[in-house]
C-alpha cells in the first residue's frame, strides 16, 4: 500500500526548480534572511519561490444507495476504481472543483450536499477534500481520464480494486455514517509513509 | 472591506513566470495539449508549470471563555486584530501547520480539538482552514510576525480592527456556536469582489 500515494494522481507535481521564473537567473536552494526553512531563491533579483501543498478536491455521488465511481484511464494506478476528483484550480472555490471533476471525469451532474472528508497527505504534500453529493440524473459516460464509470451498492464496490487508500477511507466512512444517517465531516492525517516525508516541510 | 481579501496575508504570492524553471528558456502562456486551460509552458522542454491554491491554516485557541488574538506587526493591516495563522507549508499535514502558526504568531501552545471551519476565497486563490483548539497554559508572546497577544470575552472583541473578513465570520460562528455547545464544521466560500477573480480560473 505504501507507494500508491506517492504515485497519486496524475497531474505532474511542480519540477525541480534550476532557474529563477523571474528573471531567469540559477537559483540556490537555502534558507531566505528571516525565514526558517530552505526555500528556492534568486541571488540576482531576490525572489523567494515559495512551493505549497496542493488541494485535491471531489464528490462522493451517490444515487438512490449506490455511489459513482470512475476506472481510472490513466496512470497511475490505470484501471483501479476511483471517486472523481482532482487538483484545485486557482480561481476556483473548493465546491466548485469537485463539481468541474465529477464532470470532466464522470459527466455526471450533481448537487452538493456538504463538505464531508478533508485528509492531509503531508508526505505527498496534498489536501483532500470530498463532498457528499447526489447525481441530478441517473446518467453518466466516462470522461477522458475514465474508462468506464458506475455505479455501486456497498455490497458490489470493488474493494481490491480501488486506486488509493483515501479512497477507501473515505467510502468505508461513508458507508458506516450512512448506517447511521450522520455524516460528520472528518479531518485527520493520512501517513502511509513518515519516510518519505520531503525534508523541507 | 472589498479590498481586504486582496491584500490578506502577507507572504507574496508567486512571481509572474517569465522563464522555465527548469531550463531557463522563455515560457510562453497558453493552453497545453489535452488541457482546457492556459498555463505557462516551455517550449524549449515542454514543461507545464502549474500554479494551484493555496492553503491557510490556523488555531481558534481558547482559554476558559476568551479566545487568543494577534495584532499584526506586519503589512497588510499592520495594527488590525487576526486568529494565528499563515500558509501551509510541503510536508506539513493541516492541523500541524495551524500548531506551527499558533507557535509562530503567538508563542502558544495549544491542544486542537477539531477542524472548524474550511473557507473558500476563489478570487485569491486561498482555501483557509481554522481549527478549535485549547491553550495548555494561559501564556503567550508576541512572535516576530505580531505586535501584542491577547484573550478577548465575547463583549470585548475588538470587532471594529480584525484584519479580515475571514475572521470576523470564524469569531462570528465561534460564539454563536459556543452557545449551543455544539460546532459543526463550516464550509462555505467567501467571494468579496467576484470582479477580482482571475480570469484563469
Amino acid at each position: 500500500m505504501q507507494a500508491l500515494y506517492t504515485l497519486d494522481f496524475a497531474t505532474p507535481d511542480s519540477p525541480e526548480m534550476n532557474f529563477c521564473s523571474a528573471c531567469g537567473q540559477p537559483v540556490v536552494f537555502r534558507i531566505p534572511p528571516g525565514d526558517d526553512r530552505e526555500r528556492y531563491m534568486c541571488e540576482h533579483c531576490e525572489t523567494v519561490h515559495y512551493t505549497n501543498p496542493r488541494v485535491v478536491t471531489g464528490c462522493l455521488a451517490t444515487w438512490e444507495d449506490r455511489v459513482l465511481l470512475c476506472r481510472r484511464a490513466i496512470a497511475p494506478r490505470r484501471g483501479y476504481w476511483t471517486l472523481p476528483a482532482g487538483f484545485l484550480e486557482n480561481g476556483e472555490a473548493a465546491d466548485e472543483g469537485a463539481l468541474r471533476e465529477t464532470w470532466e471525469e464522470a459527466r455526471a451532474r450533481v448537487v452538493i450536499d456538504d463538505l464531508y472528508t478533508v485528509y492531509s497527505l503531508p508526505h505527498i504534500s496534498q489536501i483532500y477534500m470530498f463532498y457528499r453529493a447526489r447525481l441530478t440524473r441517473p446518467e453518466f459516460a466516462a470522461g477522458e481520464e475514465s474508462e468506464d464509470i458506475a455505479l455501486f451498492r456497498e455490497a458490489d464496490v470493488p474493494w481490491q480494486e480501488l486506486a488509493f487508500p483515501v479512497i477507501r477511507e473515505t467510502l468505508e466512512h461513508y458507508f458506516h455514517d450512512r448506517s447511521r444517517d450522520s455524516y460528520p465531516v472528518r479531518s485527520s492525517s493520512l501517513i502511509v509513509d513518515p519516510s518519505r516525508r520531503r525534508g523541507w516541510g
